[in-house]
């Protein structure tokens, strides 16, 4: 929970004007500035930063953090002698030996984008993945940007496009925007707990002809913010629309290690390209995210991520790689990545600790996400799919005609108006749907549901209160 | 010392391709990758990463990080009580008590914001600041292109110029490149120690007539790289002159804490541009920057910095503090920014200590400078200007005219040929004049002179060593 004078960064009225979500976001932001709430603090779902919503870290990346930050405690027995062995080894990989230098590269700490391809090679069962083609960059947001502004060219039928799934991660259209790109939507199943559909793919496609050039589609996989998790089958059936199509995939797999759906798995992409042969693997372009903000880490205020290339052009890579020289990136974020893809070993001191932490935080995840989801079906006109991974759900709201009237007169979108009456009501902070790209009248809420339980308990019920109020009011 | 495997994150070539660097950056960087050198190890003051070349950390800022990242440390007696006192204080103000969450607002914490402006209040003998004028950025070259983008502007004669020293801070050329600036130079006078001449400005003003539409103009102030400290009187020239001529005044005062000049005080342009009365302090724009990678605290990896803006447009500084909005600022140097800003006061525990360490930083950087400044000016050819303030030396080089030649052939700058073969020969890493902006025959080397005492001598000597071998080669 977070206190009432706090407020969500992603909501706050203070980003650069966007076309995209300006309005909504500044109508949900002002609504916390009046006096006098009938509640003590605000609990914020909107967003996947778990540790705002009481989640804990995880100890062990915390602790060889600190003993980077201050050696001094390599010395002293208050940190597990691995955790203090790890922080030896980071430091070692710093230049000077310290945190305050500079990064040795503008890409990267080279140490450290070794270890991300070691990791990346044992996830994909062996698939080579080469340390030169991992780039750091502080946060997968600014590490899209970048691949985005890369795109970027042209004008009219030649301006470039990204074919983007609906529902879609609630950052991405400002993204584009910001990056001159045009979205070009393409709907996800809903009945199919938003599984991508590859007709709708062609469709998609279809209504850029004459109009702009697209040159990359956007996957979320496991989805934000529908809890999808693909399988072989749809990743292969979007590889080869991709390698027909000539489009770049770029796979947003910050969720990788958040799946929890029965019999579910996590495939990245490249593991499922490089094992439908050389005809895709040599050929397909593919760049896949990854980021600390996710999942079982939850480090969002340490801003760091990284991106892996695949079968892009040298000339693009190394553009890419040097992206970030005219400020040399930090290097906290990118200990911490180490951290996240090199974890603690069966026969490490830090490994029992470690391992229910992480499993404390799926089944959390778990349980919370089949909760609310039978929860919120229970609520006349609310309709969620089950989810099997990330840390969202999306439910679909029904909502009585004479609200969305009342929207139209004040001139914001009804699941704006009721964001903005639940946080001002019960003091509930949950995303817009439209925020993700769904238009009228196919309303939607957004909820992490990544929070401890009688969190999550504490906002069901007020939303529940004020979601039967409403009904009332508006019969 | 940093070791042959690791590299100078500004001279690499990896960065994005600048018309301005890109040849001299590579040609230096190459030179590295050959076998058996007659050297144990790179000595590196090309930059001012202190860290790297074998500074010590301020301890009490390392405390209070430690114990931000690992709260568990609070309950120990690890860390002295003050540092400890104060990471409680700032997780508090850390949304959800954590620095694993998103920032409160895209500018930066609130907490933060108001810790500066009482900084620069007290700095300023009272002169009012504003904590809504107080904008974070991730190092301040991101402070500073987020400014340039925004100014940017026109095609032609109507292209925004700035108005820049010369010599510069070598990352200025190229961050005036990225945004589409021009650069219009304005020498600074050498045999005043690197003093702005008025005359000058207005010369320099004039050569834009029908060029280009000079919007602001940029000082380095401690002088990057010429060590040079203003007075009260040379501020209010430029203060005048900004003032007449309708220019942004761009301050770029991050080497405030690191003034050693005998008799020599840091004066900033607000508290100037405030003690000139209300015909200035209420129109003329200024940015003024600071950076927690400078002088005594040489937190070059963290990555923080923050601007103060004055008389600004709101609409333009409402948009400066959303342009990071698209992705959350990191937590992490915002504390740092904190501690530096807000250091421990004499009847803290940990007062003396942290007087100790800046104490001996500066008297390190006093005498480091005297001694440098001496060494070379016994050297043939060499004439370096005693430096006040900031941590470079700026010395001039009259290089034989049989290697100037050689240069041209070689298709390089004779001074970055210089700093190739120093590197290569005796493993010294300078900067080339030419990155700073210094023209041929103009001929100078940079040198961070913030290094232990005996790293200094052994890299003196080693360019001792170089320099007579390069005289005899070239007589």
């Amino acid at each position: 929970m977070s206190s009432l004078e706090e407020g969500d960064p992603k909501l706050r009225g203070t980003r650069a004007p966007s076309r995209m979500q300006g309005q909504a976001a500044r109508s949900t932001e002002e609504s916390t500035h009046e006096a006098k709430k009938p509640f003590q603090q605000v609990i914020d779902v909107s967003t996947g930063d778990s540790h705002r919503a009481g989640m804990k870290p995880v100890s062990f990346v915390r602790q060889v953090l600190a003993a980077c930050v201050y050696p001094e405690l390599l010395d002293e027995n208050n940190l597990p002698l691995d955790a203090r062995q790890r922080a030896h080894k980071l430091l070692g990989a710093c230049t000077g030996g310290s945190v305050g230098s500079y990064s040795a590269t503008a890409y990267g700490i080279p140490y450290v984008c070794k270890s991300v391809a070691e990791f990346i090679m044992k996830r994909d069962g062996g698939v080579r993945s080469n340390p030169e083609d991992i780039i750091f960059a502080p946060g997968s947001t600014k590490t899209l940007l970048m691949v985005l502004h890369l795109m970027a060219s042209g004008e009219g039928e030649h301006c470039t496009a990204v074919l983007t799934p609906m529902p879609c991660p609630h950052t991405l259209p400002m993204l584009l925007d910001m990056a001159g790109l045009i979205l070009v939507p393409y709907q996800l199943m809903e009945d199919r707990g938003g599984a991508v559909d590859l007709e709708e793919l062609h469709r998609a496609l279809e209504t850029t002809r004459g109009r702009c050039s697209p040159r990359a589609i956007y996957i979320s996989n496991p989805g934000n913010p529908t809890g999808h998790v693909q399988d072989r089958k749809s990743i292969e059936d979007v590889i080869r629309f991709a390698a027909t199509e000539g489009l770049v995939l770029l796979a947003d797999e910050v969720y990788q290690d958040s799946v929890y759906g029965q019999g579910k798995e996590f495939l990245s992409y490249k593991r499922v390209l490089f094992e439908m042969g050389k005809e895709y693997s040599e050929t397909v372009e593919l760049i896949s995210f990854h980021s600390l903000s996710s999942g079982c880490m939850g480090e969002c205020g340490l801003r760091g991520g990284y991106m892996e290339a695949v079968n892009l052009d040298q000339a693009v890579l190394k553009y890419l790689r040097g992206l970030q020289a005219s400020s040399s990136p930090p290097v906290f974020p990118q200990l911490a990545l180490e951290v996240m893809v090199n974890p603690p070993k069966p026969e490490d001191p830090s490994y029992k600790t470690y391992s229910q932490e992480i499993l404390h935080s799926l089944t959390t995840l778990s349980q919370n996400a089949h909760r609310a989801c039978e929860f919120l079906n229970d609520l006349p006109g609310m309709k969620c799919q089950p989810a099997w991974g990330g840390v969202f759900i999306f439910p679909r709201m029904h909502l009585p005609h004479q609200m969305v009237e009342e929207a139209k007169v004040l001139g914001v979108k009804a699941d704006v108006l009721y964001c903005q009456m639940l946080l001002e009501e019960e003091g509930v902070r949950l995303g817009a749907g439209c925020e993700n790209g769904q238009e009228d009248p196919n309303y939607h809420i957004r909820l992490c549901v990544l929070a401890p339980p009688d969190t999550l308990e504490e906002m069901l019920a007020r939303l529940q209160a004020f979601h039967l109020r409403l009904l009332e009011r508006f019969p």
